[in-house]
């Protein structure tokens, strides 16, 4: 069985290049950056200017392979690929959660971005409080990294 | 540009069919399911099992149809496609986030199920504290279907 996919949109970014882009869009809040979707699409937004955050998923289009395991950009040690977020994924997924600031017509701009200029989108989705935030989160091997709710020192690429 | 995605495990759930499923996992957080990976991605899975939650997406393999805007099921008005949770939407991509609870294997145990079982797995990402949890969320027309935090009535597919 194969899948196939077609770009909805594409997302522009000020971060041309992995260097210089935060790990997640958080730990750069103030960046704005928007998906112009195709013109077909520009009424699937309606609505979608009530929720304060929203669900991207894009293909990871800079990487080309697949990795079973990987290190992860906060340290030295392997995990699983489905404990991490490293885009060498299999069928390469990317997703953020980003802040919604504007719709205008086909146009959906936010923050808290870290996405590459030029990603293409697979689909957006309204992030919603009652089924996607969980109380009593435990994060494997990112808790160490985030003491007493601290972010670490290496959230961006150099 | 189209995308090739291929399958890389199933989900074998307790629902057979939309009727009796809780239009979200959380509804109903007794049921279990399981994800068996393809063997070849069991591997992926290790460091998983230090996290309280998983990102699990999956295709909407029941759903042939695209659709610019959808009721959603809480309601009677229509809305955008990307500000409701329908699986009729450009590339049918689900998403849910789940409890995980055991990994044998090439197989993840988990509860907060909403998936209909044979469903296809496209990936799995740990679920991250400190990025995937936001803080004053509005949850556009979802909100007043939960006053006072509480449950709407309508939550069971009937």
């Amino acid at each position: 069985m194969r899948i196939i996919m077609n770009p909805i949109g594409v997302i522009h970014s000020p971060y041309k290049e992995a260097k210089d882009m935060p790990i997640q869009g958080t730990f750069k809040p103030e960046v704005e950056a928007w998906v112009e979707l195709k013109a077909e699409y520009g009424r699937g937004l309606a609505g979608l200017e009530g929720f304060s955050h929203a669900i991207i998923l894009y293909y990871f289009h800079k990487s080309n392979t697949e990795q079973i395991q990987g290190r992860p950009f906060l340290e030295d040690q392997m995990h699983g690929i489905f404990a991490i977020r490293s885009p060498h994924r299999p069928n390469h997924i990317g997703l953020s959660v980003v802040r919604i600031c504007a719709i205008e017509g086909n146009k959906l701009y936010f923050r808290e971005v870290d996405v590459l200029d030029g990603t293409v989108v697979l689909d957006i989705k309204p992030y919603v409080k009652y089924f996607d935030v969980r109380d009593n989160v435990v994060s494997g091997w990112l808790d160490k990294h985030f003491k007493d709710g601290r972010a670490p020192d290496r959230t961006i690429v150099k």
